[in-house]
């Protein structure tokens, strides 16, 4: 495929380097000069075949791109949409942002709602002039490191991430998002279908609000030095995510508000039942029957086994799939089945 | 010394391993009669010079001590006060149980309060029948690791773990904690002087609560499969703890109930501050000032330089050093002066 990639961090950086290295054509773009010219000597530097162009504007990436990745932070999604707009795009659209619902909402609004399946001929291809619309499949690689930047970039980045593609019933492209998941299957991530809203209310459960509570504990713990020198492995490993930069971190959980809120009040009502129990006359007898769910579910994560499972590419049966803890590794050569994997139940321990 | 530890799992261990590696004369007893003939299966394969005895009563383990360590857990505790009561014993006592205030109110309890330096004659060593009660002083190594019993013992496992002996101003024997400090110092830990009710305050904080925080984002995020399946580094390292057996973790919050309560209340403060900035007209805004000193309380954790200091060997400056953040590496020979680190502010970022 012809694919452009606008934004070339640490995640557009590593996008464009796996596609380069598994033979597509790729053309990056970056608004900072000092990126692109990076880009551009590391491309020299890259096998012939597998070598990547950078372009000096938007617009001159996707002139011939059958896909394009945005990899910018959100605040800069909607100057993008525009430009594609501008440009007249009409091929297949992804994202590679932490929030789906809210770029969702950005691509209806600068692009004019998303393209179905019967917006196009039965035999048209993505790129080929007869689509009226640009393909938009939201995805999200779960991906992060400590470090950021081009420079940080890894091909390899994706091997086993699980990396959402968006399908909103009724309204993505089918066609559009088994094209995608077979991209990004070739990359060795595990393609996650979810709805949007979903997607946005599990992240604030698994990360968002995680780096909320290790702030919290960061906070309260340096009102008193004694407490740093005796803090070890529970404090470093809990309070870990507390390091990062706070306006990435306030832009994560602040754009996800939406589903950040009731995903906290779930982990408040818990601590206020851990509470109760503390000032129980038994606190530890309380303490143990208030730990123990959430004890065996750490003990259960991850899943060491997978089930096998092979589904028709539908909607309703792909959902069900990312539903259940599921995700799709191969689809099929005509576009009617996928392979994946569904978590083995937990032992009965 | 002549040296008995009581109780043989992961620090009981550990502290008969290093004090004997070190010289001491070492007697260890475990309730256990597996663990003492492990223990004793392991004497035997120990240098000759650096070689345990293992004793079959606590009667026995004692009879030449100068120094007891109990490190047996919080509810065996009492059992064994008892014990060294009916021996008669009025050496020196330590524990090494993670919670500082409970202990001491169950030695006073048990062994009719301790003894003060102008209990003894000035010319009185530990040990040597001049004293009227043994001279407790409650411990803490800063030590914990996922594995435990007597099999993951390790001599090594205290060098620059902070290992707190508490110091009650009016109470303690400045002779005895100074005689304790000179010897946790030769194990390679770092002393930290500290009240047993700061130091329960101190590890609610850093160790407790963190606990408690893990398990509820745990439990929360079992609701949802696809968030399991979303699951990346924060979740992973802000959750490990709550993999801990739910009966070790509720002996420990439970044990410090007193200390938990308020530290957790602290916690939830500050979750109901993030929860509103979550719920404002401007989430990203407010979440950024919300997140801004925990995030740099964290980047200045662990302190990188310390600031040598040498100070008199009396409560209140021993106590000011604990409480700053410090900790003592030596005792002097004269036991007028100690040697010890105290944190060096930090960068102004």
């Amino acid at each position: 495929m012809d694919v452009a990639v606008i934004g070339l961090g640490l995640i557009g950086g590593s996008v464009l380097r796996a596609l380069a290295s598994t033979g597509h054509a790729v053309l990056g773009y970056d608004a900072d000069p000092a990126t692109r010219a990076t880009a551009r000597t590391a491309a020299a530097q890259a096998p012939p075949a597998q070598r990547w162009q950078i372009a000096r504007t938007v617009r001159d990436a996707v002139a011939t791109a059958d896909l394009v990745v945005i990899a910018v932070p959100l605040p800069a999604v909607a100057g993008v949409l525009d430009e594609l707009s501008a440009a007249g795009y009409t091929g297949l659209l992804t994202d590679v942002t932490s929030v789906k619902e809210p770029v969702r909402l950005l691509v209806h609004e600068h692009l004019g709602g998303r393209r179905r399946d019967d917006d196009r001929p039965a035999d048209a291809h993505p790129g080929d002039g007869a689509d009226r619309r640009a393909g938009f499949v939201g995805g999200h690689p779960m991906a992060g490191r400590e470090t950021s930047g081009f420079g940080a970039a890894d091909p390899a980045l994706f091997t086993d991430c699980a990396w959402v593609l968006c399908l909103e019933p009724e309204e993505t492209s089918v066609a559009d998002w088994l094209e995608l998941a077979a991209l990004v299957a070739t990359l060795g991530a595990r393609v996650v279908p979810a709805v949007a809203a979903e997607h946005d209310r599990a992240v604030a459960a698994v990360s968002h609000v995680p780096h909320l509570l290790a702030t919290a504990i960061a906070a309260v713990a340096a009102d008193d030095p004694l407490a740093g020198t005796l803090a070890a492995g529970s404090f470093r490993d809990g309070t870990r995510v507390a390091a990062t930069r706070p306006d990435l971190v306030a832009a994560m959980c602040g754009g996800n508000a939406l589903a950040v809120g009731p995903a906290l009040d779930a982990v408040l009502d818990a601590l206020e039942q851990a509470r109760a129990a503390v000032g129980s006359a038994d606190p530890i007898g309380a303490l143990r029957g208030w730990l123990a769910p959430g004890s065996a579910a750490r003990r259960a994560w991850p899943p060491r086994a997978g089930i096998p499972v092979e589904l028709p590419a539908r909607p309703d049966a792909l959902l069900r799939l990312g539903r259940s803890g599921g995700w799709v590794t191969r689809v099929s050569g005509d576009r009617r089945t996928v392979t994946g994997v569904r978590p083995a139940p937990p032992d009965p321990a």
